[in-house]
């Protein structure tokens, strides 16, 4: 069972500083459409600020309650995976009340560390047990800040091609982290 | 050597119909930096409309030209590879142009045909190849339209998940097809 949690705080700007960042409207969509592509159990979308977390709330809100989900049913369907919370211990204990175990965290970055997780042993991490939840981590910004890094089990390896250009968006980056994970 | 286009026309709408679509900032930032990634030869944005043709130029300008380069050179990078042109006839021509071959030319879609090519065969094809041009088509909106398709060698499969849910963004579903070509 996997899990996503896309992250606003704490993450890094391009000095390296930690900061809030803020949420945008097409994280939230194509994040909850690569999710439900494949088969998330749960997206959440993460920040402390509480005007944040209305905006959040707002722009799904405008596809669950409003006009757009009747005009575009295939997006509400998309942007009810959403939860909207304050930090990664609320995901936690949300992923544990609905499972009923602990989740293995881990992290995603675009920086190579020495002990990452290749993809493919993350995938079959993932496809062999169908009862243990995966909590997937994603930084926006410049990236998680070393005390989200702190909270994960482990760090997956950098998604790369063949160029040594590694700046893709956060979007791209969970869509293929998912393909990676899930795709068939 | 992948070469690959953005149409906004000819694609269709939710009902079906042919139409126009619009230019938008982070189809265009997110698909380049992902054509960056997976070291792509070139991204073009197809437009016939002369004010969609000026606004992709401007959205561009602003990371090349003007402050937003100047802030972010690896955004600057990354855009560097767009080109603006009207339609798929002028993509092949700028490719036979810079590459002395005509491209092999391949559409995606989200709908299953029966002849579609599988990710595997076009990986393989891809890599096997370093001086063959493949320029991979993705429709905006809800996707290429059968004038598009039919200027193409072939169809991929569509990109899946364990979910039926089919509706990635552009920008997911181009990440993902480079992935799955290029990606290491």
């Amino acid at each position: 069972m996997i899990f996503v949690a896309l992250i606003h705080f704490p993450v890094l700007n391009r000095k390296g500083e930690v900061i809030n960042s803020a949420v945008t409207n097409l994280d939230m969509h194509d994040i909850a459409r690569a999710a439900r592509t494949y088969g998330v159990h749960g997206y959440y979308v993460a920040t402390p600020l509480e005007d944040q977390q209305k905006l959040a709330a707002d722009l799904a809100g405008h596809w669950l309650k409003g006009i757009g989900g009747e005009k575009n049913p295939d997006r509400k369907n998309a942007l009810g995976i959403i939860r909207i919370v304050n930090d990664i211990e609320e995901v936690i204990q949300d992923i544990e009340a609905q499972t009923g175990r602990s989740p293995e965290i881990y992290a995603t970055s675009a920086v190579k560390r020495g002990n990452c997780i290749t993809w493919q042993a993350m995938r079959e991490r993932v496809q062999s047990d169908g009862e243990q939840p995966f909590l997937i981590l994603f930084g926006t910004a410049s990236g998680l800040a070393d005390e989200a890094l702190a909270m994960a089990d482990g760090v997956i390896c950098p998604i790369s091609g063949p160029s040594p250009y590694n700046h893709l968006s956060v979007r791209s980056a969970a869509s293929i982290t998912l393909d990676r994970l899930a795709g068939i």
